[in-house]
């Protein structure tokens, strides 16, 4: 694993988690990088995603602090100030400006940050940041709470004679829906973007992996996915088909990365694939593949090994897109349970079987002859989704 | 309990269900009655929809029959025509066509209906058919699928000197969601009323009862609400003053058969009722509820006894309503919990055991100054939910 050039990362206990578990993280440069940012929808929003809002797109980004175990999220004016203060230090301690730092934070909601713990954590990161695999990986895991191990993906790739590599981090394993940006993802790479195609670039992306995902479809208050990029591998901003095959391989370290937060999903024992075609529109074919995956009846068939067609078929007819009910299609790991809008004499037990034989569950359904396709991936519902979230308390 | 006048019900074991349990009902009258229809929305819909849909509303109505056991949906060809059948028995049994009798269906999808039982079981129910309490009770039992117990409800009232009486009974546990009539519910009355004046009052009384209740949100393919009006108590239609009193009686039996839905969801420990006031308009209320009722978090939350305001809150901020953060209030049965935009200094243990020591949990959210407000009536979400539906097959 290479990682990209320019960053320095880090990862430390800071005392914010009753846990004891690490739970401050740092991404810092050298020099003033791009960072774009797709933040969370929701109105009810952390004091931190305001301010990257403000201050993305940029190329005069320093640096990133994260903190888990608690979101500063509804926590009014005093949260606003604790979150500045954050950049602040951080800005302090690697002689930058504040709004030249972003800032992120996770966890329970309405509780004020322990600001004295926050601050002795990033003066203790910033001690021991560096650009091995082991800061990057300590990184990783002090950005994580209710998940069972780090997400993260790497890859590099040969662009016009340029080696440019990317480092991607994640967290997510509840409060996961699918409407923009359904987790923190940092995304590092040493590829040149100017702050405006970074945007850009960020956006189709996100639409084609993390805004694809849910556990249980609950937009959270501070889902943000960042792109920071060094430029340190070449001269010139990626543009033409240079930049194209840049997309491409985000997109898919982006779909990998993504896809580990339904696999990783509270209590999930199958990773729901689903692919929905044949739509009017590619926005159809989402809106079908989004009432799938939200479908606890669906969700609790596939933990069952319950090849369920009627449940898979409903959803997609109640979700407000005009399809006829005689052009839907279904096949479940292959087998075509449905042509037509009839079932079909699929063999149970097999069907059954080879759900309950494999963690990832395919879910194919075709609703007539249109262009408009769609991807999401979903965990199941299980009894220990709802222990756990019967137990755990903000 | 007074029956109203002019029907007769019926309840037999017509051997559809495996279990044995009684699965044909019948509700016929002497003299053509009133019927009108609220249907589901699912485009994926059974045969019995579209036939209703055909005939309702209508001041020519005879007769009833409601299956269990068997949704007769995603059946094609031959599920139209066994629907077809169905009306053509019991037409034929009592001097009626096929196009004054209403059929509904409820049960597994997919599955052709076992018609020889079918028929054999209009004919020993119209031999047993009576207008006592006992009949309808018989009847009442006899359309419940996974139902934990019948669920009737009965009122009578004076309307201009005349007596005017309501007999409602519904079934319902799971695949419930609010988008149309979710479930299967027969109101009867001797109430006299046009077939268009029966339609707007019903589509009224479903916004205000039926369409604000859910388990766990999805709309099923075979929800029906009926209103059969023999005109028994009286000459005249009604109208005016008079039709606005009986509208009222029959939007409150309405909300009380209603609610015995989500509190007999599939393994339901709690009844959640969601009030929302404040909203721009009353469609911004309701979607706001409904985003609260379909949180599978909110739902673990009550289910935990867990005060978990963010949950709450949140629910309402991602559900594309334009409301403004600050403006946000809570109260959980009857505790402040979160005021204009942060949480209060609440009692955590106090309001967690009033959720423990109530069935019902009173959840009132404020998001502004608007006139908009709306009702909703859900389940929570338990591990027997869970166990239930990754266990039942269709």
């Amino acid at each position: 694993m290479q990682l990209p050039l320019g960053f320095r990362y880090s990862g430390v206990r800071a005392n914010i988690k009753k846990s004891g578990l690490p739970d401050l993280a740092l991404v810092v440069t050298e020099e003033p990088a791009t960072a774009a940012g797709v933040y969370t929808q929701n109105i009810v929003r952390a004091a931190s995603i305001d301010w990257n809002r403000a201050i993305t797109p940029t190329e005069n980004f320093r640096g990133l602090v994260v903190n888990a175990g608690n979101a500063n999220a509804c926590t009014g004016a005093q949260g606003v100030a604790d979150n500045q203060q954050m950049a602040a230090e951080l800005a302090r301690q690697i002689d930058a400006t504040e709004n030249q730092i972003c800032v992120l934070s996770t966890g329970v909601i309405g509780h004020l940050l322990p600001m004295r713990n926050v601050v002795s954590g990033i003066e203790a990161a910033i001690q021991t940041a560096g650009d091995s695999p082991a800061h990057f990986d300590a990184a990783s895991s002090a950005i994580l709470t209710t998940d069972q191990s780090p997400k993260v993906a790497h890859s590099s790739i040969e662009i016009s004679g340029s080696e440019i590599r990317i480092a991607a981090m994640a967290k997510g394993a509840g409060m996961i829906g699918p409407n923009m940006a359904t987790m923190l993802a940092v995304v590092t790479t040493d590829a040149r973007l100017d702050a405006s195609t970074a945007a850009d670039v960020l956006n189709r992306v996100a639409n084609r992996s993390f805004n694809n995902i849910s556990v249980e479809g609950h937009t959270s208050t501070n889902d943000a996915l960042l792109l920071l990029a060094s430029g340190q591998a070449m001269a010139s901003p990626l543009s033409g088909l240079d930049l194209e095959n840049f997309e491409g391989e985000l997109t898919r370290i982006a779909i990998e990365l993504a896809k580990k937060i339904p696999s990783d999903g509270e209590g999930a024992t199958h990773l729901i694939c689903i692919s929905v075609t044949g739509a009017a529109t590619d926005a159809d074919a989402t809106r079908i593949a989004k009432s799938i995956a939200n479908s606890a009846l669906v969700k609790c068939a596939i933990t069952g090994g319950d090849p369920n067609w009627g449940r898979i078929v409903s959803a997609a007819g109640y979700c407000g897109v005009e399809i006829q009910a005689n052009e839907i299609s279904l096949h479940l790991n292959g087998h075509e349970l449905f042509r037509d809008g009839t079932p079909t004499a699929f063999d149970a037990a097999i069907v059954s079987q080879s759900i309950k034989d494999s963690f990832e569950t395919d879910v194919q359904l075709s609703v007539g002859g249109g262009p408009g396709r769609s991807q999401h991936w979903t965990s199941d519902l299980t009894v220990a989704y709802v222990r756990f979230n019967s137990e755990y308390t903000t």
